[in-house]
């Protein structure tokens, strides 16, 4: 399936100059739902995992049928102030400024197999911040998925300790 | 199965007072996670259903899982300024000041059969703003599902004209 058919492209969003990868016409069509949940498990299909971690908010919609359907343990990371119990949290930079995501610290236990996803990989920052917060927590990154990626942000640089994946690569902002 | 055990009670979180019920404590637990879907899958059963909206960020958990088990098109309900193109938006009331959430236009369409998915019910204002939202387009509601009821802040009052479901319910913040 071409999955890039089922993805909208929204000129100058969030802002003038990008080309905004939209996966919410994807998520309306069950046939493009079910194929990106099957490629996201192939990922994943001779790796043993316990834990699957999405990142707010969008990484919370494979994320958790990811888990599900490894029958593991579903684990958000949050933006600040959401997370009701004990804490980790960790900064990172975006392009202006920064910003911070949290998980409760009984999230991940030493040991414990991680599959990292969200939805989209640019600067790989968000994924990389997270990824740190996992193994202060003792946990083992066993994969990081996405849907989309940009590969002209190079993301990957960020995640070289890493097996990254991800379903439709898009070389430029075109 | 008892979901209570699973729910996690946060005392004066957010603000002194209030008795926050977190269920990320459930998400980590596979049974309780799985015994959760099970419940909501129940709830529908009987019904004919072709979209499942959620709304963010609690909503996406379950509310992607269920559309992937109904086989329908998933439709996040968003916070502005997070979707790119054409929307439709409406503003309700919080306990202090207003909030707004956001559908894009050609999320509902006509005739739509739909299930509306939020982990919370509490005062129900969210819930019937985006029920409001569905219907502007011209969805039909076929039922609002939620883990967790808070029954002494009146949701369903505000919900009278729609199929409400909850799997467990708290009568007061104890």
């Amino acid at each position: 399936m071409d999955l890039k058919a089922h993805i909208r492209n929204v000129k100058d969003f969030p802002k003038p100059g990008i080309m905004f990868r939209d996966i919410t016409t994807l998520l309306k069509n069950p046939e493009a739902y079910n194929y990106t949940l099957e490629q996201l498990l192939d990922f994943v299909k001779d790796k043993k995992i316990n834990k699957v971690v999405g990142i707010e908010s969008r990484g919370f919609i494979f994320g958790s049928m990811l888990a599900h359907k490894l029958n593991c343990g579903f684990i958000p990371v949050r933006k600040p102030g959401k997370l009701p119990a004990e804490k980790v949290s960790i900064s990172y930079s975006l392009e202006y400024g920064e910003d911070r995501l949290e998980m409760h610290k009984d999230a991940i236990e030493p040991g414990d197999k991680v599959l990292v996803h969200d939805d989209l990989l640019a600067t790989g920052g968000t994924m990389n911040a997270v990824c740190q917060l996992i193994e202060q927590l003792g946990g083992e990154i066993v994969q990081v998925s996405f849907i989309v990626e940009l590969s002209f942000l190079n993301g990957r640089d960020k995640l070289k300790p890493y097996d990254v994946r991800s379903i439709v690569n898009y070389e430029d902002e075109k």
